[in-house]
């Protein structure tokens, strides 16, 4: 990188202190690999936890209680943040900012709840804050978004950004377990946020879909603008629909460009057999970029655990060794997106008998049925409309396979609306 | 980048004025991509090509036919090497960092044959080199290896690291169409090489791997040391064995390391539906990455075409607006890596009756049979003689599906030959 510029010596590389906020199953990873690792200019000077009476691996005077031991330590270049709390992570990563620290953090509900501060934050106190951990584990996409793909014209990103829930449907899936069973699983293998809702609900992939869309189309989207539904009311029919019809059930997330508007949303999807996606199995992720020159490239890797996590923290350490900070590339480029949820998406809706939906809520409607008490409708209907079904006790939606996304011109709704 | 060391905003990027050679499939996409780019700060000032009586898209006064004409340009700021001649191609690259030029190439003959020496000047004249467009086309794996992969400890890279012979063993099977056929669709698509032995042959697979194994484990590998099977010699009886058993061919360039040892070598293999590269059709290429913590990582994109490579060559050519080079990381860690072809596989070779191999040419020999004149033998064999026996007229070579590649212990082998 141009740290090295007019040289290619690594004499330039600077040695950095760390200061490490949470010592769960990502900290540890981390630890571990930055042990295990050759010639990597860091060292972890300072681990604060918040459990005092907690046997820990290390010595204990590595560790501290009080934040300030970090945060106004003028030895320490670099807050590693790798904590729960996203309110209480956002606090150290300012403070960080503003006592002239660079950040490397994993937490994506602070970011996505955070990002746009958190780049102004960057401006004003010429500090970086790099988060690669945060999105898609292993996988390194911000990266790729920042420096490869910085003049390509991309129109989409889609993908599976949650290894718990991939994990989980995997074993559904494959080993006919329940999902009781499959995310208890998860999380002992520390796969699954301490709080499941985030990941079957499908927030824990939209925090990553908010941070993946500042990178992808330069524009600022506050998670809570984002639809998410999530997998958890996946009915046994469902199940069966789909080994009847050789698909698999995905949580995907998906952003993408129509003229000037930005769609971005989380949505389970049956995936044919022969989709890309659909071999990617237990804690991966995949990640596809759409762009107009390079066309479709596809990244899988590790999305969650101790080490993959670790590795993809360690790796913005290694950048921060040469001042490597992300420049917000497709922010600066002169644009007119919006984002928007006015759209129309083809879905498989299921729901009990009694159940207030009708076809008539559909904006085009394919096709009915109904069995033991449960009804099914397929066609193409809002996603706002979606979003509230999901809402509803005993409605299960799942985007068709190849499912047609189609923007709502404001006029033509207009009218429908009138019908 | 670094080069926005302490500062974000995009006023440090340099305007570039780039002279370019060659004007063939990648010249002409390269221009349309930077034609259709917003905000790339480069230009095209000047085109060098060779043959004077061809009609041309652009204005005549663009174009020389006078190599000076750019080289000795003070106002060309990067030379842009897309010519199909390696030797001129090398000249033109090393005259270009003697005038103080920065390189973009996507020449991986010229590459792999000249790589330590162009390692060698940009060190010399303090400028870089860059040639993401020469391995893989639109995949940015030699960016990854460079900055993400910095510090995880690489075990191994594999993938199909050419689009043409893809192309061509997915119209075989898929399509049973024959090779002649299949290979002229590719070439008029514009995958193929010129010369299509380099293809089928398995050379430009092996020149991308030569490259790959510099920025995977700091090692320098001549061409010609490095072994490549093509899938020129597969015959009837192979695709019947393949369709027969749910399989099928790819061509795979893979490296890897054990112990102090790095293993390298090109050959067509059956592959299992389950896979992930089964699934990497057509022109595409995909490029596995394993690593102590990151785990297994895949990327698959557009190997070859006008537009994905001159998207890949646009990316480096932005990469130079912030003086970005590469550092060859895996270089300066110290190792002790060494590359040898003494590693015993696990194929399938099939042969005309009457050749001259045997039971006892294999160090562990497995099956046979003889169907139709031709005759089959699996087993575990050296590389060497894999390599040998492929020069061979009417002997196909196609390594067993997850075939067992095991180093040769010195010792071992010694006492294998005095038996």
């Amino acid at each position: 990188m141009s740290a090295e510029k007019n040289n290619t010596s690594h004499t330039k590389h600077r040695h950095l202190k760390l200061g490490l906020f949470g010592f769960g199953c990502v900290g540890q990873g981390l630890y571990h690999v930055l042990d295990e690792t050759p010639g990597i200019k860091a060292e972890i000077k300072r681990i604060c936890v918040k459990h005092k009476n907690k046997t820990r691996p290390l010595s204990e005077d590595l560790f501290t209680f009080s934040k300030e031991d970090i945060l106004n330590d003028p030895d320490i270049d670099v807050v590693v943040e790798l904590i729960d709390d996203a309110k209480a992570a956002f606090d150290i990563v300012k403070t960080a900012l503003q006592n002239g620290k660079a950040v490397v953090t994993a937490n994506k509900k602070m970011l996505a709840e955070h990002l746009e501060e958190i780049y102004q934050l960057q401006q004003q106190y010429g500090k970086p804050v790099l988060y690669e951990g945060a999105v898609c584990g292993a996988i390194p996409i911000i990266r790729n978004l920042e420096e490869y793909y910085d003049n390509d014209l991309l129109t989409g990103i889609e993908g599976i950004f949650n290894g718990s829930t991939n994990y989980i449907l995997t074993k559904v899936f494959e080993e006919r377990k329940s999902y009781g069973d499959a995310l208890q699983k998860a999380q002992e293998l520390g796969f699954a946020e301490s709080d499941p809702s985030l990941d079957v609900k499908g927030f824990d992939p939209k925090f990553k879909l908010v941070v993946a869309i500042a990178h992808t189309f330069g524009v600022f989207v506050k998670p809570e603008e984002v639809i998410n539904i999530g997998i958890d009311r996946i009915s046994d029919l469902d199940l069966k629909f789909a080994r009847d019809n050789g698909y698999g059930i995905k949580l995907i997330a998906r952003a993408f460009k129509v003229e000037n508007k930005v769609f971005g949303f989380v949505a389970p999807q049956f995936i044919e057999s022969t989709h890309p996606l659909y071999a990617v199995r237990n804690e991966y992720n995949a990640v596809q970029v759409q762009s107009a020159f390079a066309e479709q490239q596809l990244f899988v890797g590790k999305g969650a655990g101790s080490y993959p996590t670790g590795s993809a923290v360690l790796s913005d350490i290694s950048a921060l060794t040469y001042d490597y900070q992300y420049e917000y590339k497709k922010l600066h480029q002169p644009h007119d997106l919006k984002f928007t949820n006015r759209l129309t998406v083809e879905a498989f809706v299921s729901f009990d008998e009694g159940t207030a939906i009708s076809m008539s809520d559909f904006e085009q409607f394919q096709s009915g049925y109904a069995s033991h008490g449960k009804q099914y409708m397929v066609g193409k209907v809002s996603l706002e409309k979606l979003q509230e079904w999901s809402g509803w006790d005993g409605v299960g939606v799942i985007l068709a396979p190849n499912a047609t996304l189609t923007p709502q011109k404001e006029v033509a709704k207009s009218f429908s609306l009138a019908s």
